[in-house]
């Protein structure tokens, strides 16, 4: 018998967070917790608006849940089937269950959950994201992230190359760029592009809007550094058609609905000759330790969302010297919880 | 510590069994131990001629395999990552190594292999194969085995038609049509493809040799049932390729080096939209149990390959009422290991 039970959260961050379409300086989260023989284990669903789900969305699927038919919590396929066809889309929610379920097996077979897929702990440098403002305030960023070794650089603005030279004139670190579809002309995108690839540039995320695929298909084979489909890949169902028109993806727990499903885009994408990235969204370290431990089948990682919180009820993985380091811990390694998350007033639910 | 010891066996057939392009009346096996904190998990490799691997070569790989610097079982991307690496090919002997080092950790955890890949089993009806004699005999051989669901018809002569039609004569169970590469002018093997899909035939495997890519290229686009590659596709690099040319893929432990790899082999197909047939070669009760726990993955099931054998020295998943049912043990499922074969004396090995 699986317990389930779920609590809206707002995760409060240091300072505005600005892209290309888009602001906030606060997220809607939901936390998770499944329990089995008395093992709890915790999950987390952030939802940026941009991508349509929200505290009331996330709380209406969530409330259709009733795994109480379940009894072993290692039938993890036949779980996450349920669930996920409870409802089309909610994929963050979806993503809260499959992190706790994750944490919970692991928890209970003693394990890691890179193990539980066969995998070693990778400990990538994350990179550190610095989102959209004045040049200036920009190249400030970088210079108070100077412990990581890549730099990811939120574009899509009328001033890219002023914002560009500001942080190139007190950094040399190398640059994932991400222009979350800011660019809407191909050919000044593809200007753009050559520009940046002789400026350390590791490779651009999403330049153009995920819809205009023809262009973003011409972009990639005249691109000299690896295109990646973020907000165009989803899912695993996304991938074939993305193979077509990307060099690789970023696969983020919020848009595939979990660990399970990105494990299986990553190893599809590998397969298919892709790159592949970890991203996240503003988040607490329990889903970006759960993110993390898919870090051996990744070629670059960016999970820095929890590192822009104020209010964290969790602690996992950690960034040491830029790099993301496991605790070891059985699950998805957490070594603190905040139970008081779950013992919000009903009034907040 | 893990500890790893094998030994040479040769399988006896009930009867000589023929395809397009060879026979035999007996095979070539290896079976493994790979043994941790007083837990032994068995594995085997059946190596065809036609495949390239030997009882001399696959002992001589074996011989180079050393696992003793391994603490983990369950650490198996990083155990396999290195197996692969000793030397290119030797498929059947790195997927013994897959098959025991799967049940050792799902005995370690108490849990069917199934399991530790999040899948539920799936009881599949397994076809029964024909393979090629005169078409009275081929008949007579249908008559046997009106207890499967599905019979797997071997073809690829010059009296294709006269054995469809013999066997025809005395059931209706629909076919699985395996040409091994048989048919060489791609008009016939067309025409043998549109009479087939009218006798009620599911699929056809490898209709004509794997390097006439073109040719089976144009003869999946114009097949009103799938065609399914198998010589043609082995390991999972293989893929990309394939599913330009093939509607689905054949999966055999013996080819694509174990179940680890057939398990992101049949992830990655599904992301395609290909579809997924288990295969087998001759082998025992040890490599048709390991590989059924992929089923959950599969469309079709061709896993017989224990049923014709005289001396299988293992007992595990088994054919009860045409369906391949799981014993619900830990590791891949064995009930019963004749231990004597790891005790030949040396002049055999």
């Amino acid at each position: 018998m699986l317990e389930f039970s779920f609590s809206p959260f707002t995760l409060e961050l240091k300072s505005v967070f600005r892209i290309a379409r888009g602001e906030r300086s606060s997220a809607p989260l939901v936390f998770t917790k499944i329990s089995h023989e008395g093992v709890d284990g915790y999950g987390e669903a952030s939802m940026p608006v941009l991508y349509g789900e929200s505290h009331a969305s996330a709380e209406a699927f969530l409330s259709k849940v009733d795994l109480s038919g379940f009894t072993d919590p290692f039938q993890t396929e036949s779980i996450l089937h349920y669930v996920d066809s409870i409802a089309p889309d909610n994929k963050a929610a979806k993503a809260a269950i499959d992190i706790a379920l994750h944490d919970l097996i692991g928890k209970l077979a003693g394990k890691p959950v890179h193990t539980l897929f066969g995998l070693p702990y990778k400990e990538h440098h994350t990179s550190m994201t610095i989102g959209i403002d004045t040049p200036e305030k920009m190249a400030e960023k970088a210079i108070s992230y100077n412990g990581f070794k890549y730099l990811k650089i939120k574009l899509g603005t009328d001033r890219d190359k002023e914002i560009i030279a500001a942080i190139r004139q007190v950094t040399d670190q190398p640059f994932f760029i991400d222009a979350n579809q800011g660019w809407t002309d191909k050919h000044l995108a593809l200007d753009q592009v050559q520009w940046l690839s002789e400026q350390n540039t590791i490779f651009i995320e999403q330049p153009m809007p995920r819809e205009r695929k023809e262009d973003l298909q011409w972009l990639t084979s005249r691109s000299s550094i690896p295109i990646i489909g973020d907000e165009g890949v989803q899912r695993l169902d996304d991938l074939k058609e993305a193979s077509g028109i990307y060099n690789g993806i970023n696969i983020k727990l919020m848009k595939c609905t979990g660990i399970r499903e990105g494990f299986k885009m990553a190893v599809a994408a590998k397969a298919l000759g892709m790159r592949v990235m970890l991203g996240c969204m503003s988040e607490t370290s329990c889903a970006i330790s759960a993110a993390s431990h898919l870090g051996a089948l990744a070629d670059w990682v960016d999970l820095d969302g929890n590192l822009d919180a104020l209010n964290d009820p969790f602690r996992g993985h950690f960034v040491d010297g830029g790099r993301l380091v496991a605790t070891g811990l059985p699950g998805i390694g957490l070594s603190k919880v905040d139970l008081k998350i779950f013992q919000e007033p009903a009034s907040l639910r």
